[in-house]
């Protein structure tokens, strides 16, 4: 096992855990910011790390085509590859092949499809998804699924469940024969304390521009820098013979005995931990919650539970509260991205002219660098004038929003608080 | 006065100096970023402040467009606007209608200009120019000037510098009359020690939504966010009562002669610190290098002389050994943006194949936190996949060159090393 996962308290179905990775300690429930491309668009990663972010979530679709798997496996996986010591998890592709809708044709073998960006053609089979992941080296990476679309009658998505399962044996399969073949695994020379990845791939004759011993950054960088209270190697499992862990994804649309049944047959498979997927588009957000709700009795209480692609604020602080660990959504950053802002008194689209001359600061309850630092007047500007600054600083207060919601949601489960906290979360708009 | 200029040491015509300004102190010679919209594009300001930049430049043309003066003044000038503590400097917006060809018409009274953004007929004059840089509020504001076009005729250079001429007249006429009403200058409240300038426009209805008190923003930053070696504050200036300071400029196109009669009669209108201005437009650049060497001898040789939109590392190196004591241009920032990266070794073009798989640091001899983190390969990748964290780190990347490279070149001044540093200062692009 290449994960430990603890649970710390509970509060009803909700509770607080550690999910221990060879990249450090995640506190759960957690919401896992998206750096689709080894980015989050526009925020460096020192930045972050000074938001407390524990883990990160890759796409292997968009980095299968850019800069390719060999690439980031050449550099030690993604954690070399960005420099990012702390966790990461990548999805399979499946989610985004299934949105090429147009560009996709799916057999038992696996999927065909065409690139969004010059529509030339791939393969992904569950072999080769996950033989894309080991070579990005998450800590956490998922089975290749298909993900199906809604709605759908009865008939279609007990066959695309069936597929996903068969799928799903044949993922655990190739992982399990092939998991030692991990970037970071089997290198001896990467130590979980250094600050700077080892970035291997450097020849001998490399070594002249690679003058960055760790005791040199570690002058470089100001205390600032990485300035999280509980360092990221706290607890870190040995990355010294440490693998990949590979979940499992429940589906089965929005009929309830299809996903229990994909649950029940899911966990049957055998995965340290399970995710629900296929929710979350375009179904109504009750039916969502319902399938949530009726899914997570039949999956294992003492393994993590990822809540995939989801969502609001106030839909991750009640998943929590169902008993979700984990959740990833590029609504925070995308939202950012079109000047949309999550509050404490509610949603605010910066770019309205009422912010023009408005010294305040965007959220006065919010400790971020941006609310302690710029007005809302200057926040509109920058968006007003298509600013870069405008989308650097949106997506760290987003962030920054959706990482201090979480933070409310396990002081709470701590506490035995119940989700009275939950009334200060709103996405409503401003009144 | 409301700036003093100390010379600290000398070495052949290069000197070392400290411009204290109601902003702090600026060790010259120096490199002011462009902070065109009140943003360098895409860098936080406190990264600029981990940088070490001292003192900002903004564009007066392009923040009367947007968001407008009044917003500005409304917000205690730009240091309260864009909250930036330390010094900035405005130039008059002459030069920024002088690039409107097609869109300008040049009278005695001054110019009418169409907007670049929406074809708005605006007017410019000495008095409006002067009256829009005191509602910004910049430490150092420009005389408005006429940037004479290369080539021109020499009776066109000199009626142009003569209109030069009388322009910086009503320039100081209209400064020197106006001058107390700068949004910082007279306010009680404002204090530079505060990290966070206080936001003037604030009615008591809008206390619930500024409860940012100076000692809760000093508990929410991290000590390494304000890292300058010497705080902004030391040697500034008290505000209250103090005002901004007018720079006049030298014209004359590219005659000696013209440029010596512009430098003197400029000098006898009388101002605290000189600019050459019209340079750079386009003349070759052995020619820039003697119009600023002949004119310098013409300038006060105790008081700042400022070369305006200049240059390349290897050329504001020898500017400020010939004297110069300040530099400002957009080439770092917008070489950023177009993957050019400035290093000890020369230009890198980050976009090329060739990078793909470096795993070595950007420039191993540079000590930014671009250098210090990531790999070419990485840089290489965000540029190609036009993440907009590229245009982050490389403009981080090439302000820290610029600004290592002037570190590097006030140093020698100081150890009267002469200018055998400049043999690493290059930007010829990598063999």
């Amino acid at each position: 096992m290449s994960i430990r996962f603890q649970i710390e308290a509970s509060n009803g179905a909700g509770r607080l855990g550690r999910l221990i990775t060879p990249h450090g300690v995640v506190e759960t429930p957690v919401f896992m910011p998206v750096g689709t491309l080894a980015s989050v668009k526009g925020v460096p990663q020192d930045l972050l790390e000074d938001l407390g972010v524990q883990i990160l979530l890759g796409n292997t679709y968009h980095l299968y085509l850019r800069p390719g798997v060999d690439t980031v496996r050449g550099m030690g996986g993604l954690h070399g590859f960005m420099s990012w010591d702390r966790a990461i998890l990548t999805d399979s592709g499946g989610f985004q092949v299934f949105s090429l809708t147009e560009l996709r044709k799916v057999h038992e073998e696996g999927v065909t499809f065409r690139s969004h960006l010059d529509g030339s053609s791939h393969f992904f089979s569950p072999e080769s998804a996950i033989e894309a992941e080991i070579g990005l080296g998450a800590d956490i990476i998922m089975a290749f699924d298909e993900c199906t679309e809604f709605p759908a009658e009865r008939e279609r998505v007990r066959a695309s469940m069936e597929l996903t399962l068969r799928w799903a044996e044949r993922s655990k399969k190739h992982f399990e024969e092939h998991k030692r073949r991990v970037p970071w695994g089997t290198s001896a020379q990467h130590s979980a304390l250094s600050i700077q990845p080892k970035r291997s791939g450097e020849s001998p004759a490399d070594a002249d521009r690679s003058v960055r011993a760790p005791q040199k950054i570690g002058k470089l960088r100001s205390p600032g820098q990485t300035g999280a209270a509980v360092p990221a190697w706290a607890g870190t499992l040995p990355t010294t013979g440490a693998t990949q862990s590979l979940f499992g994804i429940v589906q089965g649309g929005m009929d309830l005995e299809l996903r229990r049944e994909s649950a029940e047959r899911t966990v049957e498979i055998g995965f340290p931990g399970y995710a629900m997927g296929g929710l979350s588009v375009g179904e109504p957000r009750a039916v969502t919650r319902e399938i949530v709700e009726s899914t997570l009795p039949y999956l294992p209480i003492d393994q993590p539970r990822y809540l995939m692609g989801v969502g609001t604020p106030e839909e991750i602080a009640a998943y929590a509260a169902l008993g979700v660990d984990m959740m990833d959504c590029v609504l925070p950053t995308r939202a950012a991205r079109h000047g949309l802002l999550f509050t404490s008194v509610g949603k605010v689209s910066i770019k309205q002219a009422r912010y023009a001359n408005d010294a305040g600061a965007l959220d006065p309850a919010c400790g971020c660098r941006v609310c302690a630092r710029y007005s809302r007047a200057y926040l509109r500007h920058l968006y007003a004038s298509n600013e870069v600054l405008a989308q650097v600083l949106n997506t760290v207060h987003n962030l920054s929003f959706y990482l201090d919601t979480m933070r409310r949601v396990r002081h709470s489960i701590r506490l035995g608080e119940g989700t009275g906290f939950l009334s200060g979360v709103s996405s409503q708009p401003k009144p």
